[in-house]
């Protein structure tokens, strides 16, 4: 590429590239060089790199594109890495990457609001485009970002933001452009469904579980923003801005983790034949308002993503004529990340290349739905005192709720004084002598009355402690009739 | 849109429709609009004809895109259709939809090979985008189609084509560009997975199943096309094209239907933990050759395609960085097909208004890895006379053609002549008096070594009937370490 100055617009650098003739920037069949700049160069920023460094002839075999890694912003330059040739192309000085007049695109794998946002915005009013795998950017100052690409008329691409190397940001905004979709729901953090999958799996406690994970790596040693649902809460807004074009960000997004869930819980859940998954939910409500949460779910096990385990990430799809669509894959981790940029890169660089523009992303400012107007089916656990009338006087409170029981049962017997650590009674047992365990499902009713519910029965005498409350993810809705 | 006469190049279409300033043809922010004719108003013309009747200010507010039908072909005008608004649109002469120069783009939903390959090669040439939901024109004559649209430069989409709202074609082109793909598995019809699906869950022979099926509107009266495994292998060599670049047509693909099943199948594979699927599969083989067959396979329970269940498609991809990821939905139906269709309208639409080109399809011939190169377990089942020798002589066999047993079962004891009724013998049960039925897997073995042990079997003395050779799909690679 020629080393044209200051600020270059899409138009003029899209003839620049077409018309370029130096014999480096072309190979076989008169395919422009794109050069890329990187910032960051961790876990995904490395996987990336040695794509570039290593793959980019056949890569532009298979796309007719030509990507070549120019430089790479780091913070320590004297860091091993395991990335062969990278050493020339490092600098500590990412501004001198998307100022750069001979860097073509910027891919964004550095992670964090600052200085990561004003160097995105600064690439984008130069002219670059830039390929970004940062939820926690893009769920916070997304809009900002979006109407800087805008105006410069380059991409902002994000596939790599939410569920890793799964395909959707662009089946969301491409192939379903033109679906009136109902309801997104996803599996978005890896570390929390990794957690569920092993209580559920081996009885283990939540403290048990989550210190597996981080032995594995696959928590990290402050786990709050994946158990607490911070994580898949700025996912859920991005989701609610590519499937619904809704002006999300993570703040409005409801949230509760999964530090409060039980050994109870996973057992009452296998008995009553429900997975617990924490799920982002993007809903389209009444009056056109949207509910955008992130809350754990008992989802029936015959449903999809109940099938989801592990750290694999899902998202579940309900459009009017697509009828319901699952994506399933791994959700982080550099290799399925660093492929997502590098789907992203291809295409950027492509628009470059034929001068076409990406579509924008139009943001529209959206009702929220508030939390108490949600209605579905409700889990209820309960540490009562086993003694007689307890039971009515909850279906009592229930009843005058206008909360609907769909079943209820008691656990089994609980441990006597003296026997905690009898055969069968695991560490995260949390069922105290003389106490008995109800486990509720309700009929659909509103989260209001449910949480009316609840102020009325904590203060009820012989409830010793509300075990939890989950939200029940409705069945699958029967097939439509027809096709193949 | 202006009348200009004539072939219009996309550049040259692309200015008109820029500067085209007719006050009807705008709608809000000086989108242009782009002008739809339809081939075909079955099943997915219908649907998509009512999306763009009713629907299109809807899509226009989210995409930007203003798409307007203005033809639609049919073959009969009189014919009586539940599509509001439609009637001044219909013509029976289809020439005159892809020769009207005042029409933008075609999307052709109507089938078959005759005349649609000359009219969507009539549009091309004339410049106009083609989308296509025909799988049989592509995976028979797709070079030659990709090759019109590449000289004309214009997009030739098919989406739809394959696993119907499943937004499959766009991931494989776009975001897995740069991917090393190793391996696509598709379970890609529906009407086959229906019957699957039934036969496992309810016992059923293959001819009740179909029956079922047909009588659904599952299965068409001759399910040949279906069952027979034709049109799985029309979407493998389409699979092909997309994941690998190669070029393979539907006569290329090795394949097997399932009307050999039969019930002793189904229970032997429940008990070993299997599900039973047809699948297309498209797989890298060693010195850059290329598997592509359909095929019944035994699918381990805990693989996510065994989740797949009734009339969904799923398609299972593998690769170097993404891992593994799974596409799961609607394969079929006129909604799901036409959300396709409308989804890449969309795109052929946008790429019009930038001037932006689609990528070529580019396609290298491949050498096909023949199906005696396979290397898989087997599941081998055979009808055998109750006497002592016959597994020795059996074992023997598979021992000189170097395949080793894994497994070895003999069903429960063989119905009495004369008790053929009694309960638990259903109706497809093959079952005869004086018979045992042996059930085999096998360790990894060659295709060619089955085939040479199937020969010799077949001549055993003992050997009453071969019941049936389905090849394994191995259980899911161990995870990758890290990531969450």
């Amino acid at each position: 590429m020629g080393a044209s100055e200051g600020h270059r617009r899409p138009e003029q650098l899209g003839s620049e590239v077409l018309a370029e003739d130096e014999a480096d920037a072309y190979t076989g069949a008169g395919r422009p060089t794109i050069r890329v700049g990187l910032l960051g160069c961790g876990n995904v920023g490395a996987a990336l790199a040695r794509f570039l460094l290593t793959d980019s002839k056949r890569i532009a075999d298979r796309t007719g594109v030509q990507l070549e890694l120019a430089k790479v912003a780091v913070r320590s330059a004297t860091k091993e890495r395991d990335v062969p040739g990278v050493e020339p192309l490092l600098t500590t000085d990412p501004v001198s990457v998307v100022s750069d007049p001979s860097i073509d695109v910027v891919a964004e794998v550095m992670g964090g609001i600052s200085p990561t946002r004003d160097l995105v915005l600064r690439a984008l009013g130069s002219g670059k485009p830039v390929v970004t795998a940062n939820k926690e950017l893009l769920a916070n100052h997304g809009g900002e970002l979006w109407d800087a690409a805008s105006a410069a008329g380059v991409d902002l691409l994000f596939e790599a933001s939410v569920a890793g190397g799964i395909p959707l940001i662009r089946a969301l905004r491409e192939s379903l452009a033109g679906e009136r979709i109902h309801r997104v729901m996803g599996i978005v953090n890896g570390t929390t469904n990794y957690i569920l999958t092993r209580m559920a799996a081996s009885g283990a406690s939540y403290q048990e579980a989550l210190t597996e994970a981080q032995s594995l790596g696959y928590a990290e040693r402050d786990p709050t923003a994946d158990v607490e649902g911070f994580d898949a809460a700025a996912k859920a807004a991005i989701l609610a801005n590519v499937a619904f074009g809704a002006k999300v960000v993570a703040g409005d997004v409801y949230r509760e983790g999964i530090s409060g869930l039980n050994v109870q819980d996973f057992e009452a859940a296998r008995r009553l034949g429900f997975a617990i998954r924490l799920l982002a939910v993007v809903e389209a409500g009444p009056g056109g308002t949207l509910g955008v949460r992130v809350h754990p779910a008992m989802v029936p096990q015959d449903h999809p993503l109940a099938s989801v385990r592990d750290s694999f990430n899902a998202v579940f799809v309900e459009g009017d004529a697509v009828g319901q669509l699952m994506l399933v894959g791994r959700g982080a981790g550099g290799l399925p990340t660093a492929s997502a940029v590098l789907g992203d890169l291809v295409d950027a660089a492509h628009n470059l290349t034929v001068k076409g523009v990406a579509r924008k992303l139009e943001l529209h400012p959206v009702v929220l739905s508030p939390i108490d107007d949600l209605r579905c089916a409700y889990y209820l656990s309960l540490f009562v005192a086993d003694r007689p009338g307890v039971l009515s006087a909850i279906s009592g409170v229930l009843g005058r709720h206008n909360v609907s029981v769909r079943s209820m049962e008691q656990d089994a017997p609980e441990p006597e004084a003296g026997l905690a650590a009898t055969p069968g009674r695991g560490p995260g047992d949390e069922r105290e002598a003389g106490q008995a365990h109800l486990v509720f499902v309700t009929h659909p009713a509103y989260e209001r009355d449910m949480q009316a519910c609840l102020h009325e029965i904590r203060r009820l005498d012989a409830v010793r402690r509300i075990g939890g409350l989950v939200r029940v993810v409705g069945t699958l809705a029967p097939q439509p009739p027809g096709g193949a």
